[in-house]
């Protein structure tokens, strides 16, 4: 099945080389294709690492694996291999990873906890150990390569290369951040499987990064969703070379450690909303805002009940302001709510204010904006100070060309 | 917009009379139709009520009030608007609400608490209180109806009227139940409301019928899904007229109490299943049977999260047996699993078993039965003595075309 590039595509943007990362890609030839599909990145001595895995209770052996190195803090590698996600293997699919890891850490004369492995693509069927080998041997000796080489390596089902640069000031020091990630929804059988990594030069305390890591996701990659499912091998990383210079980041007492949290959420928020507009079948790019709630959690779980029900995206797809349908979703949410102080507005015009429709509100704005690209709905409790942004998109016939109609 | 009749659609069934019940219809021109569009039961005096209501926080004022009065057990007519949901209409609709239990308590001598009233249809305006007034006023005077003619009056979006009976003995004495019920999904800006109404002639404490309904709603109602949305004005109730003659079910302990209330979650089970049949766009009726689990209650949740995939639903809508996006779904359930004791079957073949895949399976079975209507999915944990049964439809092309191309 040939997938077109999403309408909502944005090219490649140019990004900074972050020194103490080197990117090289090679042909494992996980699947029948001619393309690169194993991705190392080789990181400098010294480099800290964090990351967010998964909640699935039937996570990957690299995720389990992957969630416990993490807790050391220091990376020296990261592979990904795309095509095969290895998850659902048992203990075959354990020794795969085992066996890259070994590999690497002898290669580069690293611990094994030090080398972080990513898998993506069909499930079942546990990681060939020879065609990693040969894979990470032919990788070792390629030339480096672009940002840009490396993401399409990454990739399964997507249908553009994403990626996002940052910078921020620290005291004196301009540290640089790359983020590059891949996922859009699946192919059967493939799971959904959303893979990031942000490098930086910055020096930052493992504990620190993982902190930013961790705050920079909840208001990010937490605040997403294409179908309401959640892949077995979902993984955010972050690593941090220590090459720029700066007075290194231990806290948010340090010099600059606000700036690089907010560039680091900033490259989170940039990859989150392109594996949005990557959503399979995809037409509309949908921002739901939520203020009034009774906090910042119950703002982002009532957005996300909006963002996951099909009767509000297939509306949306419609073009059709259905605030009826955002009600229901804000109703079936399980936080407080209160129908007589619930107020919803598309693209800025409320449609409905205090529990009530309002009368006689100008429909052709309402209209114009709804037949473009970009969704913005607003959504206000009238209870507390509580808001967030979640974004999603809108539920068309190609998300089922894609999901149902072509068999794997 | 023309939708034809469920491929899965069932004929209405024959039906027992209830003593004590007379069903009348009439037409309120909710909307522009010339159909009836006003249920009136009237109930015996004496007659026990109970009920379980949607849990949105935005819920009507017909379920406020109804969820009220049901507690004084007692009722003596319920009414039945289509075409106007009233939902979303503040004071204004609770006033509508008001005046038809003042008009039919002046009517039938009762009090305003047992006059129970139900409403479906276009939300965001107030149901007209004229057109409800000489609505009820010709029912009133009507020529009793049919069970069938009064699931049809009940009826907006539904492709075909919906039915189920059953009896019991209660000591000695028989005693009927007919249950009819409205519900398939939703065309905007409908709601996706569920109202089922249950009658039996049995002579039935109030608290004991409220405590088996309540059983019964959670093995039935609360087992289905078809788009995980859920409506602001869902309501299932049930009369007991006593008009049977039985010695008064109390309680567990009472004669027939057993039989009573497995002929009331029969006839639950039935109807909750009859709504699925008529899920939009539903090619395929899917049961999905979880063991294994930690409790019964976690098995539901785990049954649900599948139930509620869309990347599970499009996989069936495609005939592919792809256990992938089951172990996805089970794994995003929040609820305890193991991937390592996880087991999955299509049609009662195993296709994967302690989290590896089967090898060599037999396909051609399995892909038999993928192409009949009625799809069966096992999931066994491996971890418990938990188990229970949902049931979904497929999500197809059809969702898409109701919900999305056509504008309300």
């Amino acid at each position: 099945m040939q997938i077109s590039r999403s309408p909502l595509a944005r090219p490649f943007p140019e990004m900074p080389a972050i020194a103490g990362v080197t990117l090289r890609v090679a042909r494992a030839r996980y699947k029948e294709w001619d393309r690169c599909d194993l991705t190392f990145a080789e990181l400098a001595e010294g480099t800290a690492a964090a990351g967010v895995f998964t909640k699935s209770a039937c996570a990957s052996s690299e995720v389990e694996l992957g969630r416990e190195a993490v807790k050391q803090g220091r990376a020296r590698a990261l592979i990904v291999n795309a095509g095969n996600s290895n998850a659902f293997t048992g203990y075959r699919g354990r020794e795969a990873v085992e066996a890259i890891q070994a590999q690497v850490s002898a290669a580069l004369g690293c611990g094994v906890d030090e080398v972080f492995v990513s898998s993506t693509g069909v499930i079942g069927v546990p990681l060939p150990k020879d065609k990693a080998r040969a894979g990470i041997e032919a990788a070792l000796v390629a030339e480096p390569c672009s940002w840009e080489d490396a993401t399409n390596a990454i990739g399964t089902t997507d249908t553009f290369a994403k990626g996002a640069g940052a910078s921020a000031m620290v005291g004196d020091t301009r540290v640089e951040l790359a983020g590059i990630i891949k996922g859009s929804g699946m192919i059967a059988p493939d799971m959904a499987t959303m893979l990031g990594y942000i490098f930086t030069d910055a020096d930052v305390a493992p504990a620190f990064l993982q902190e930013a890591l961790e705050r920079a996701n909840a208001a990010t990659f937490s605040c997403i969703t294409v179908d309401g499912d959640t892949s077995t091998s979902d993984t955010v990383m972050a690593f941090a070379t220590a090459k720029a210079g700066n007075a290194r980041i231990t806290g948010w007492d340090s010099p600059g450690a606000d700036a690089f949290a907010a560039a680091l959420a900033d490259v989170c928020r940039n990859l989150a909303q392109l594996v949005v507009r990557d959503g399979e079948g995809a037409a509309k790019f949908i921002t739901i805002r939520v203020s009034g709630a009774v906090s910042d959690d119950s703002a982002r779980r009532v957005g996300l009940s909006i963002a996951n029900s099909p009767l509000v995206k297939t509306a949306i797809a419609g073009e059709d302001a259905n605030w009826g349908r955002v009600v229901m979703a804000v109703g079936k949410a399980g936080e407080p709510a209160d129908r007589d102080t619930l107020s919803i507005a598309f693209g800025g015009i409320w449609t409905a204010k205090n529990g009530l429709p309002v009368e006689g509100y100008d429909e052709a704005p309402v209209a114009a904006h709804l037949k473009g690209e970009e969704i913005d709905i607003a959504v206000d409790l009238g209870l507390g100070d509580g808001r967030a942004a979640v974004w999603t998109c809108d539920l068309t016939h190609g998300y089922i060309a894609i999901n149902a109609d072509y068999r794997s």
